[in-house]
């Protein structure tokens, strides 16, 4: 069969799937949630209240310490990873592994236990970290940081692995569980801490279980994510908070400057106009265009949804723009706004930019480029906080600070392992959406170079869920419905 | 004698002015201050103690009591104004009134209780209410909230009647306070205010003791202010935060619509290029320019004071500046920065606009001008809290919110009282420069409308005193030099 026939068989497949799983580990899965939910989500939500935030590393070792307890509860050998010279405070990856008799292949289940930062006071509870229980529109949810992304998949593969041991179903493969502690902060030792333990994360395939099923809400399959670069801007005005009065239309005004500069980095259609920006994008083969033709377009309920007015992007459908970089704005701080503004011209202005990476594009050349056109724009670039002297010999000063970025993955859709795990995962859950590649980022690239293994991402959370933002959520349909996905990949052959 | 001949009378003056004080009013509050300068500064301290932002009405009201105190101990009639109608946390005016035996003229002496709002946190002690005595190359200053930006000019009239009334001087001429407590505010009730007692607050002059002197620490006298108007816009993006990953480049970040709606409010060189915006200039007189032509340009050691590269405004000085209207941004805030930023396309963008207004430019005219020029980009304006059904039917939406504004003032400089201000503070100050206007603003034009008296400012704080932004100090040597300019000028005839 070539290639685009096996996608167009699995994209029938999927269309014509049952709505009921036909899959034996799947039924053994809700045979075991639906009497226990009230219990499971009990110990969901300690899960949730342990914090989990990168600024506050004793709160990751304690999630690392409770994951390492419901694994051992489980009968699974379990360490901590880390690597030789790393910080002390680094969060360590849990790991966990079974092993089957006699089994052929070994299934690596990818996931994060750490959160975004959070912001207390944005969140309609004020509190993060207490998760609680809401029905919006009648569907029930539960609210706080990491609840979708992504303690979600973590507790789906441990209650996933709960349900077979409960229905005697013996693993018919080895499993081993790779829980990182540091995805939302980029992800930045995870590539030296899986190579200081090659022989154990080794395996055929890494099941990376994150980010959020299709906004129809059917079950979602992606073969890549797109990479991560971070671009911190500060420019600066007077060495102090001037009067806007006595200075106003003659000093420089950071706030002005800064605006000047982001607005030049895309057009009104929300292109970026950032010079080479989208060279060098690998572009798709013919097994993945198939795909992602095939895969609803969601753009009009989504603007709806989202209470928009329009979306950018020209004649590009969201799902398109996700093989292409893209540049946000995280955040703009500048002086004092609302009712604590004052009449100031304030000393310095920051923002944050979030870039998004493609395969073909590295996240050092796309950081460059950024850099690039502050340059061109006229300013002197420091990484460093400038000294008076650069400040008073230069019209426009901007301290540019780069994180370390991760790249763009991408694993071919017709690889015999995925034919696989769309045939599983649609026994199980009927119905899929098969995508090249995720609009988020997984550090997929570091993983592959780590043990050469391909990946497939299977996340379960629901696209509404508020991710990276104040009340995150998770459908509890999406966690019941994701045990049972877990499941079934656990009973793979 | 003609307008120009007066003034070049007056310039001369200025320049040839002994720095030695001939004015015995002045040599009294010298020697009377010299020996308690440890005294008074902790009693102005206690002033400064006083919360005065108007957050806080019971604090502005702590501040109106302790200075009707202040007056009774001074023996002067007092009596707090408000206004029928008014909010009842209006902050009042303080009023006290001596009257002179045999006074031919009536001075009203105008200041302000009242500070600009603060953001502790930006503080370096963190209490813009605790006041510090520092000292900075060599000069001694005070911290805190208000010191310059005008409990300065409150202090230094009261410490100038005491040493006039501890030299036995009476006064020639009846002397009015009128010290208000909103101007930080916009001076939203100080004209109500006056017009319900006219009776009081009416004589032949204001002496308005509010901002800074010459930057040269040269006494400043000018005879007008900028109007001040401001606008509060924002702009609207998804009804919540969404992940930059999975809906970057498509759905519209407000964070990105709001930079390039500032941006384009302003060219390179700092001109404001909204339609419309510097129509209706009211031209200097031969008085005015001659005096600007002769006032000190400070351009080039403000701008290596501040630390800048260059300043805006083309081949126009700051003082020349002075005499057109401004656009300057308070503040942008969008999502968040730094360490809190998270990888999100934030829901709404806000910024505050501050415009500077001059003779001959109406305060509505002016947010009007800005208003429309939002409009021209396309945007959807509304004035309250924008509906889902109107974000979702317009691309952009923009919620713009004004505030009543005040309109600029100019007193002619050629006026015989204001030569005689003039002659008199030069007999104590020694040389001084005069302008037109301030970049600043005090609502002159209402008080003007009130009693029909001309006005004319006599600022006595250093200008390098971090008005309206965070450390805000006032030199020692400018409070006490000003207590005899005050002394001076109380002794008038």
């Amino acid at each position: 069969m070539n290639l685009l026939r096996v996608v167009a068989t699995v994209v029938t497949a999927a269309v014509c799937g049952s709505a009921m799983a036909q899959n034996a580990a799947g039924t053994a899965a809700r045979e075991y949630v639906t009497p226990r939910q009230a219990e499971l989500l009990q110990q969901f939500e300690e899960f949730v209240a342990i914090p989990d935030v990168a600024a506050d590393p004793a709160g990751l070792k304690r999630n690392a310490d409770f994951l390492v307890a419901q694994l051992q509860q489980r009968g699974v050998a379990t360490q901590l990873l880390t690597a030789p010279g790393l910080p002390a405070a680094t969060p360590p990856v849990v790991y966990g592994e079974i092993r089957a008799p006699g089994a052929k292949k070994t299934f690596v289940f990818y996931a994060h236990y750490d959160g975004q930062p959070v912001t207390a006071s944005e969140w309609t509870n004020g509190a993060p970290f207490k998760p609680e229980i809401k029905t919006v529109d009648g569907e029930q949810r539960v609210y706080g940081r990491a609840t979708g992304d992504d303690k979600a998949a973590i507790f789906a593969q441990l209650t996933a692995l709960s349900a077979l041991q409960a229905a005697k179903m013996p693993l018919k493969a080895n499993i081993r569980f790779v829980w990182e502690g540091e995805e939302e902060a980029g992800s930045a030792h995870l590539e030296q801490i899986l190579d200081a333990h090659k022989d154990l994360i080794g395996g055929d395939v890494w099941l990376v279980c994150d980010g959020p099923v299709d906004q129809t809400r059917q079950q979602l399959l992606t073969f890549g994510a797109r990479g991560d670069a971070h671009v911190q801007i500060t420019v600066y005005g007077p060495d102090r908070g001037l009067h806007s009065g006595h200075y106003g239309n003659w000093a420089p005004n950071p706030a002005m400057m800064m605006a000047q500069l982001l607005a030049g980095m895309k057009n009104a259609d929300g292109r970026v106009t950032i010079p080479h920006f989208y060279d060098g994008i690998k572009p798709l083969g013919p097994v993945e265009k198939a795909a992602l033709k095939a895969a609803p377009r969601n753009d009009e309920m989504l603007r709806k949804e989202f209470g928009l007015g329009s979306v950018m992007g020209g004649d590009k459908s969201l799902l398109e723009l996700y093989n292409e970089p893209s540049l946000e704005i995280a955040g703009i701080a500048a002086g004092q706004t609302g009712a604590h503004a004052t009449n100031t011209i304030v000393a310095t202005a920051m923002a944050n930019l979030d870039l998004r990476l493609v395969v073909g594009i590295d996240a050092e050349v796309q950081q460059k480029r950024v850099l690039d056109y502050i340059k061109s724009q006229g300013y002197f670039v420091t990484s460093a906080e400038p000294t008076r002297e650069e400040r008073l010999s230069h019209a426009k000063v901007a301290r540019v600070e780069l994180k370390e970025g991760e790249n763009a993955s991408r694993t071919p859709m017709d690889l015999p392992i995925a034919a696989e795990i769309i045939k599983t995962v649609e026994s199980a859950r009927g119905k899929t959406v098969l995508l090249p590649t995720s609009g988020g980022t997984v550090p997929l690239e570091a993983m592959q170079r780590a043990s050469g293994a391909p990946n497939v991402s299977v996340p379960i959370a629901n696209h509404d869920d508020n991710q990276h933002a104040a009340n995150e959520n998770l459908r509890l349909k999406n966690l019941w419905d994701g045990i049972e996905t877990m499941a079934a990949l656990m009973e793979m052959r």
